[in-house]
């Protein structure tokens, strides 16, 4: 059976050395010194490896159940959502006055790696709850936030978010769900939804779902959409729940994975709605939540990627399989375990480079987020908006990759459920696909966000790692291995937006047409960034003789490798997109 | 549910137009012309279709079922079985003497990779007894072929492969079972075998388990292997099935697909065995037919993704989400298909060009396999030796990443278990495990083949590129979309060995670390090959004016786009290999 150890030292390292949080002038920041945040993260990771992951298996293989309208959860879900629950995690960003604890959105991501390795489809519960809050939080009337947020911020309540309908999914134009006013305000809302994750379960007395629908007359198209609240349980005014609403469950799908959490079709009968910010603007009241949304899947391929690759490291030192071709490591025992072999060493390196480096990423997207929304820094919003399609879509393919390559490790057994691997890549496989696929998550990236503000945003982009590369310019302990991969894989990126600019005008194909492989160039440049910065935070830290010199010293080594081994990638995607459009659009439909 | 059409015409096309197979002097060649290959593939390709496909989901939904030592196949299987022996499919390829049909490998894979598409697991189940059948072919005294075979070519009794054992997969030499010679000059096998594909079920009379096990006394490691003939039920002279052997399944496992195949952990319990071939020297007479099994699951990794494709392009074409940014295409319709998206062409053309392309790869192996078979050619058979690992690896990863690309043009359908897409990535993944895991096979090609006989063959190969390039280097039409690119990844190919050459012999890290790009750096330069190849076979067909221009200008421009963007991939492998050993060997164990 898998086991998870939080990446407790690795989370610190980010916060101090790397981003350096005490320092910062984020409102909330300053309170994050070295001990509070140990604190934190060492109870958020005795959760994890101790109540999570031991259900992470058992929830896999039992599934949700449903039996005449009610779903059932895994066994033991209940009793760790409550644990859950007393621990005050549901709320650890959401506002002091609704019951939550105020803290950064910076330590909700460190301590949500961690549950999401643990029990992604566990953790999706209180994940969902989460965004949905936040919109009530974001475009609710005071009286809807009083009444909806204090259950919803300590989980006794949970909330879902209710977008896609049989025929449409991504083209949310098309939605048919309709939303009648009433004479006292509230809308009835009909239709059926499908793919709503956490959509019904037993582990809360009522359920808040966020709906998408049309109000009939309204604009056509996603201009005419609106969000609404429709609860699971009416509830007076006082708080108290009352009868049943117009909202059912009709099923529960069978899945490829995330088996321990229900997705359900669900049916609305002319259900009592709450309109929840203005009418015909839904779709942008959902979209303030996206960069956090979408952030928070890129976490969760990252963290499959990384309980994944523990347990393949695990298994490679344990595991006595051939001999070291230099020399025999293992003498006493009858082989030398699978980690001398060279290629298990480069199936490692990939994962680990991959990991630690994405970890960065996910953890300064989280600043960014924290910085636009606690210091109002417009900055930071750009840069976080245009980085939210490269965080989902880059960690979560790579996540997914890094999950099937630590499968790869175990051989036979990796195939065989009994041991676990095959559930992280299971698991991992839904993150490319919801909270917009990643082919989505490519368009928005090229055809959206490097226009945006005229293109400001991604020229800041471009500004910071020059600006990066000219402050280190003297330092020759990081230039060969750091900053001229960095320059170069920075270089073609630069290349293939230029790509874009001469020819996307007169045929926007050129540009889509090379998206996905733009935004996989974006990724590795990003995570070229981070290592290039952690190589030099490990550099001054290695300057001063830390007692745990082997922490930095590793550091660097696996930064060496993402730069010689991973990077070279950007080479490949650049001769794609130079290849134009022609070859991707030549065929008629009928041909293929 | 997923649909399979059987790719007759694109096989046609290769064993005609491309490997011209009557006019080749194999042996049997001659026979295989346009209206015979037509009518077997359209038989084989409506047994596919019509009884396969139909029990593909219901298979892997039902799964197999263990009852006091019984495995029961899923529903219909055994009726499919009936079919697929009464139509002479298991001994298509297998001598005449023994019932089968003795056609070309070459035509038995044409067949054999539909099968696999329309039921993998299914499939397995004969595919496997092929390979003991071949194994005893091969190794088996005439007493011993009289006895077995004839009940094995029809199917009436399968067989089973039995190598791995608890403790050792790939490290064969660590196996523990043992063969007691007895009086009688039979041997009493006791042991514990794991992941025996097809090691029990109810489809028929008897069990042929081919087993490795160690005489007590005889060398230690590989060398002290024997293989052993281990039936279910005795049999006599006569043929008549006495009593039950010393053998039964234990326990069936739990996996991540093919649940429709039982994989078996075996218990030897005394059972009698019969030596095959000489004591030991059992690991030589497994490795004999090595190249065909391992070329048989690179074609199942193909077949995976073959399928998977038709069913991408169905619901492309299907699927309304969206508009094309250059021209509404479906005005009567809310949306345009899908299919009108640049980055939904992207992904269909990676599948449809690595498909085609691989598929002439296969057919192109299993010809290379009758040459040295059938001729007793020995160039042909280095070849094939030198492309086995190839065939194998990369078509395997590489089907793997299209099944599962496959999936994602269905988004949230994908994951779901009713639309059939999770399947064929689920059942494509154990392709790159069994029959030695694909870094096994990366190391055989780098570690082994790439010297064998003075390093002959890959020069042969690269010979052989250079041939086709100075053939045509005055064809203009090829020269910037094919010649050029090919030119370029075999470079690359050749730089590559280059620095394997240079620093293997004082660091055989420095080879083995850049192992596995370089597997799959060599399995696109086959692929620009055959492109290459079948471009210019296109060329000379449309020069004729033929009435299905269509496919060949199709086919043109499938090709193109492989060269344009897929072949870029060789020059990112060849950065990573000469970025050398060090940062992949660089940690102590412990740091990982």
């Amino acid at each position: 059976m898998p086991q998870y150890t939080a990446p407790t030292k690795d989370l610190q390292f980010l916060l101090h050395d790397f981003l350096k949080v005490s320092e910062s002038d984020i409102p909330g920041y300053s309170e994050l010194d070295e001990g509070f945040t140990g604190a934190v993260l060492e109870e958020a990771g005795k959760l994890a490896s101790e109540v999570l992951t031991p259900l992470n298996a058992s929830g896999d293989r039992e599934g949700c159940r449903f039996e005449k309208g009610v779903v059932y959860t895994p066994k033991g879900f209940k009793d760790a959502f409550e644990q859950m629950k007393e621990g005050g995690w549901p709320g650890l960003d959401l506002p002091e006055e609704y019951g939550g604890q105020n803290m950064p959105y910076l330590v909700n991501t460190a301590v949500g790696e961690m549950f999401s390795a643990a029990n992604q489809s566990f953790t999706m519960y209180q994940g969902l709850t989460h965004g949905a809050a936040s919109a009530i939080l974001a475009h609710g009337t005071d009286a809807q936030k009083d009444k909806w947020l204090p259950k919803m911020v300590s989980c006794e309540w949970t909330g879902t978010m209710n977008l896609t309908e049989p025929h449409c999914g991504t083209d949310l134009g098309l939605l048919r769900t309709k939303a009648e006013p009433q004479e006292d305000g509230s809308y009835k809302i009909t239709g059926q939804k499908i793919f709503i994750s956490a959509g019904e379960h037993d582990m809360a007395d009522n359920i808040v779902h966020l709906v998408l629908a049309k109000i009939p007359g309204g604009p056509d198209g996603v201009k005419g959409i609106s969000l609404f609240i429709v609860p699971k349980f009416l509830v007076d005014d006082e708080g108290t729940i009352g009868a049943r609403n117009g909202v059912a469950c009709g099923k529960i799908e069978e899945k490829m994975g995330i088996h321990g959490n229900a997705t359900c079709v669900m049916n609305y009968d002319g259900a009592t709605g709450y309109l929840l910010g203005t009418e015909h603007k839904g779709m942008r009241a959902m979209f303030t939540m996206m960069n956090e949304a979408r952030l928070g899947v890129g976490m969760q391929g990252l963290a499959q990627a990384a309980a994944a690759y523990e347990n393949a490291v695990v298994y490679a030192k344990d595991r006595l399989q051939g001999r070291d071709v230099t020399g025999v490591k293992n003498p006493d025992g009858p082989a030398d375990p699978l980690i001398v072999h060279p290629d298990i060493r480069r199936n490692l390196m990939d994962q680990k480079s991959f990991v630690e480096g994405g970890r960065a990423f996910l953890m300064w997207g989280a600043k960014l987020i924290d910085e636009a929304h606690r210091k109002q820094d417009a900055e930071a919003d750009g840069m976080i908006s245009l980085l939210t399609p490269v965080i989902k879509g880059f960690l979560t393919d790579q996540g997914f990759d890094m999950a099937v390559q630590a499968q790869q490790v175990y051989g036979g057994h990796g195939y065989i459920e009994e041991w676990g691997m095959s559930q992280f890549a299971r698991d991992a496989r839904i993150t490319q696909i919801y909270e917009g696929a990643n082919g989505v998550q490519a368009l928005d990236l090229v055809g959206r966000k490097l226009a945006q503000d005229g293109g400001k945003h991604v020229m800041a982009f471009f500004e910071m790692v020059k600006t990066f590369l000219k402050e280190n310019e003297g330092n020759e302990a990081l230039k060969a291995d750091f900053l001229d991969p960095l320059k170069a894989a920075s270089k073609d990126l630069q290349a293939a937006g230029m790509f874009f600019m001469q020819h996307g005008m007169k045929n926007p194909n050129a540009a889509l047409s090379g998206s996905y492989d733009f935004m996989h160039m974006f990724g590795h440049v990003c995570l070229g960034l981070m290592w290039a910065r952690m190589a030099k935070v490990a550099q001054e830290a290695l300057d001063n003789g830390p007692s745990d010199a082997g922490f930095y010293e590793t550091k660097l080594a696996t930064g060496r490798y993402y730069m010689a081994r991973r990077l070279p990638a950007t080479g490949m995607h650049l001769a794609r997109i130079n290849s134009g459009a022609a070859t991707v659009m030549d065929l008629d439909a009928e041909a293929f």
